[in-house]
């Protein structure tokens, strides 16, 4: 595939390990779910598929979002900030849960002043969603 | 400052080169203002303030948003992601503009399956942001 990458993808200022930060938010609410990051062909794959691949560094592979778990991103808007070293996706959250911990959002940890607390409530056991 | 740095700063997992990206969202609207990066020093600066301090790699120095352009973001809300290693930031932006182009939000450019293109518009002419 690197041998015909389209040249929108160009436009986007990768890093030394040619990945950008991706944001991905839930249409309609406008929530934060989840922060990953994708090298080119995960983001070339997303516009292909029309949902969220990722690349995981742990991993070393891309990742469809929800291969796993079920909970897929269906991809509506895809934008890129002032510098270009920044995408962000508005999408449609399957199962309204984007963590991995069974909750809406990632982002479930508040700060109040001392310490970090979860504020979030678990929608679906992770071991029902890993089975 | 980095003798009596806060114990709720080593729950964040600082990257190798002691930074964590930060995602900032405006209180409200939900709007994806900016996304930028803090080291350790910023995130505490940040608390103490109410208003938002990063870390700026270009320049290797903090940067209180704002500092030149008036648009500072008061701190509502503070977040932290299930794998530690992503901050929201909940803040109420001054002159409802967060870019240095002027305009709104950084996510300002829209992928049309072709392209990038800017799809908001410029509030306020950046040389009379930067005078």
């Amino acid at each position: 595939m690197s041998s015909a990458l389209p040249e929108w993808l160009g436009k986007v200022r990768w890093d030394e390990n040619g990945l950008v930060p991706v944001i991905a938010q839930e249409l309609g609410s406008n929530d934060v779910l989840m922060f990953a990051w994708m090298n080119r062909e995960a983001l070339a794959r997303t516009v292909e598929l029309g949902e969220a691949v990722y690349w995981s560094r742990s991993r070393k592979k891309l990742w469809h979002k929800g291969e796993e778990s079920g909970h897929t991103q269906k991809v509506h808007e895809i934008r890129l900030d002032c510098d270009e070293d920044v995408v962000l996706l508005k999408v449609e959250q399957a199962g309204a849960i984007a963590c991995h911990t069974g909750r809406h959002s990632c982002f479930f940890q508040q700060f109040d002043g001392n310490g970090w607390h979860a504020v979030e409530p678990v929608l679906k056991d992770p071991e029902r969603i890993y089975k």
